[in-house]
C-alpha cells in the first residue's frame, strides 16, 4: 500500500479541505492518505472550535484514511517547528510523499526558493536581523530579506508573503533537513469565495470565514454550503453536547485569571514570551474583561497576532521555555482515528516503526510530550466551562483510536 | 476616645454578631469598636459569601465604628497566626482592649489555661508530637495533649474542644507574646438555635447555618429573621449585581483547572501542602467535576476539612511556602470602612501609628502583603465567573475606604 501524507488542522473540515484531500490522492497516486493533525490547540495559537476527536472523526468521514495527532509542542509552534514535527511524523509513518496546498501551486518554485535561501543563508539572516533591530515583526523581516536576496533571481520563486506558501516552504525545508526520501508535492489552493461556475453558488469558504459565521450567531445550516454533510453532522453532535464552540472569547476569563495569578517573573518563564511581553500581557489582562480589547492593547508592530496568541496558549497550558527547549522531535505516533484501510496500513508497517505506536495511553504515560498532550486536552475541556467539558477531564487518557466504517 | 477591638469574618453579619458587638461596647466601656476583618478568603479556607467591601459596609451599618482588613497571609492562616495578625493590628491601632466571644465566657479560665500550657509546654508538645505520629490530625493531637496535662488541674480551665474557645485561647496567647498592654475580655457566645423566650422565635443562627440556607435555594427573605435589616440589604445589593454568592462549589471549576495545570512539584511548593497532599489533591481533581465529592476523596484522619480548604485557597491564589515563611506580622493598616466616630478616632491616632495607614493603595503598592491582598481580591472576583466579577478586577487598587453616615 502506497501512503501519502498531509498536514492539517481541520478547524473545521470544509470543501476546500475536501478538494485538497481528493487532489492529493490523485496527484500522488496513493492508496492511503494520512493526516497529521493538530490537537486541541492550533498553530495560530487558538483553542480549536471542536475537540481533536470530533475533528478526527470528521476527517475520516470525509475520506482521510488515518489521522495522527501532532503533539502540542509542535502543533502550537512557529511554522518551522510545526513543519518539522509534522514531516517527521509522516516520514516515520513511511509515507512516500506528502502534499500541501499553496497559493503558488508549482513544486519547482518551492525547490528553487529553498536552494536560493540555502545558498544565500548568511546574507538572508543578516537582513532579517537588521530588519528586526528596526522593530519589525519576524514575518515582515523575513519578507524584506527575501525581497532583497531574490531581486536578481533568474528562476521562478515562491511569493513568501502568502500564508500557505510560507508553510509550504517550511515543509520543504523540514523534508530536506530530515534527509529523508519523502517526496514533496503541492497543489494550488482554491481561493476562498471562489465561485463555482457550474452552479454559480459559493461552496468554498476559508475555515476562518466559517468560524466567523459560527461565532456571530449564524446557525449550523448556514455553514452547510461550505462543508461536506459529514462535517456538519460533526459540528451538530458537538453543539448538542457542549453547547458552544471553542474560542479565545470563551477561554478568556480563565486565561485572564491565569495571567493575574502569575507574577511577571513566572510569565517570563512561559514559552515564546520575550522582550517585556510579560508586562504588556499582565497590564492588558488587568485592564480588560474581554479578549478583543485585551489583544488590541497588546498587539504591536513587533509581534504578529498569531505569535501573541501562541504566547497566550502557552500561558494557558503552563508550557515553559525549559519545556520547549527540551523538545527535539516527536517521540510517538498517536492515531486518533482511522478507517479499515488506514487500520490495515498501520498493521502493515507496525513492526518497522521507529517510534512507539500509542493506542493505549497508559502504556506510554511516562513520555513527556504525551503528558503535555493529555494536559492540554484536559485544560481545553476545562476552558469550555460547561458541564460537558468538566465531564471530559481525564478522558484523553482512556480514549482508544476511533475506527470508522 | 477609648477604643476596643474585635476579630471578625462577618460571613455574613448576623444577630449573634450584633449581640457580640453590643456586649463588647458595654463590657469594655468603649467609645469606639474596631473590627479586624478577613478579606475575601476566610480562616476556614473558603471564598467569602460576598466581597470584603460589602461585608465591611454591613459591619458599619450594624454599629461597628471602623473595619480594618486582616491581610490575606493571616486571614487564611491556622488559628495561631490568624490570632497573631489580628491582635497585632488591634494593638497597633491603640485599642486598650479586645473582646472575643467564646463558649467558655470567663476570662479567668483562659488566663489559667494559658498559664498551665506555658508552664507545661514541653510535656504538651511531646504528647502532640506522639499523637500526630499515630496519624491524628493536629486539632485531635492538641486535644489529647491538653487532656493529659490538665487532668490534675485544680483551677478552672477552658474546654479546648470548642471552636471559639480555641480561637480565644490563641488571642490570649497572641496578646501575651506581643508583650502588649492590650487587655483581653470575653463574653459568652449565644448558642445558635437559641430560643428567644420573649417571642419564642429563633433569631440566632450561625453564619454556617445562614450560608447553608442561601446555598440550598432559600431566598433572602428566609434568612431575614437571623440578621439585622442592614445585613439583608447588603446581601440583596450583592445579589442584584453579582447574581450569586461566593462558595467553593462556584470556584471549583477554576480551582480544578489550576490543580491540573500544575505539576505535582509545583503543588508541593504551595503553602500548607505537605505529606503527599499534592498527589491526593491532583488525583481527586482529575476524578471529580464537583467540589463535594472532590473533598470527600481528599479528606483523611490526618487533616481537618478546614486545613485542606486552606491548602486549596493557597493553590487558588498561588501562595507559596516561600511567601508564607517570609511573613512575620502585618506591615500596614488598611481601613475598609468607617463611620464618623471611627474616622475621628483614626484621625486622633494617625500621627502616632507605627504602621503605615493605607487609604490610597497606589502610595504603598510595593508592600508584599498588600500585593497579595490585591491579587487575592482580583482572583476572588474572577472566581465568581459573572460579568460583575470581571468588571471588578483591579478595583481594589482604586477603592478608597468607605465612610458611612
Amino acid at each position: 500500500m502506497k501512503a501519502t501524507g498531509i498536514v492539517v488542522e481541520y478547524n473545521p473540515f470544509h470543501n476546500g479541505h475536501l478538494h485538497h484531500l481528493q487532489q492529493t490522492r490523485i496527484k500522488t497516486n496513493s492508496d492511503i492518505v494520512i493526516a497529521v493533525m493538530s490537537g486541541n490547540f492550533l498553530q495560530r495559537g487558538e483553542p480549536a472550535l471542536v475537540d481533536k476527536w470530533t475533528r478526527a472523526k470528521m476527517a475520516i468521514a470525509a475520506g482521510v484514511d488515518l489521522v495522527i495527532e501532532l503533539p502540542y509542542a509542535f502543533a502550537t509552534a512557529q511554522a518551522s517547528d510545526f513543519a518539522k514535527g509534522a514531516i517527521f511524523l509522516l516520514d516515520a509513518l513511511e509515507c512516500h510523499s506528502f502534499c500541501f496546498g499553496s497559493e503558488e501551486g508549482s513544486l519547482e518554485a518551492f525547490q528553487q526558493t529553498y536552494n536560493l535561501l540555502s545558498t544565500k543563508k548568511d546574507e538572508y539572516n543578516t537582513v532579517i536581523a537588521n530588519s528586526m533591530k528596526k522593530g519589525n515583526s519576524y514575518p515582515k523581516a523575513l519578507n524584506e530579506a527575501y525581497t532583497e536576496i531574490s531581486k536578481d533571481a533568474t528562476v521562478p520563486l515562491v511569493d513568501l508573503s502568502k500564508p500557505n506558501n510560507i508553510l509550504g516552504y517550511h515543509y520543504i525545508q523540514a523534508a530536506n533537513l530530515l534527509n529523508s526520501a519523502i517526496q514533496p508535492e503541492t497543489i494550488q489552493r482554491i481561493v476562498a469565495n471562489y465561485h463555482d461556475d457550474a452552479s454559480n453558488t459559493e461552496t468554498i469558504a476559508s475555515a476562518t470565514g466559517i468560524r466567523k459565521l459560527l461565532f456571530t450567531g449564524h446557525n449550523l445550516t448556514e455553514v452547510n454550503t461550505y462543508m461536506p454533510s459529514t462535517s456538519l453532522e460533526g459540528l451538530k453532535e458537538w453543539e448538542s453536547t457542549n453547547h458552544s464552540f471553542g474560542s479565545w472569547e470563551q477561554f478568556y476569563p480563565t486565561l485572564r485569571l491565569l495571567i493575574l495569578r502569575s507574577s511577571r517573573e513566572k510569565l517570563n518563564q512561559i514559552a515564546e514570551i520575550t522582550e517585556g511581553m510579560e508586562n504588556a500581557i499582565w497590564k492588558a489582562a488587568m485592564a480588560h474583561a474581554n479578549f478583543e480589547p485585551f489583544m488590541q492593547q497588546i498587539k504591536s508592530k513587533r509581534f504578529t497576532w498569531t505569535r501573541i496568541q501562541r504566547m497566550l496558549t502557552h500561558i494557558y497550558t503552563g508550557f515553559t521555555w525549559d519545556q520547549l527547549r527540551d523538545i527535539q522531535s516527536p517521540t510517538y505516533i498517536r492515531p486518533l482515528a482511522m478507517n479499515k484501510q488506514g487500520q490495515a496500513y498501520l498493521q502493515s508497517i507496525k513492526k518497522d516503526l521507529r517510534l512507539p505506536l500509542i493506542s493505549r495511553v497508559a502504556a506510554s504515560k511516562g513520555d513527556k510530550q504525551l503528558q503535555l498532550d493529555l494536559k492540554a486536552t484536559d485544560l481545553y475541556y476545562l476552558g469550555l466551562q460547561a458541564s460537558y467539558g468538566q465531564s471530559m477531564v481525564g478522558s484523553d487518557f482512556r480514549t482508544a483510536p476511533i475506527i470508522l466504517e
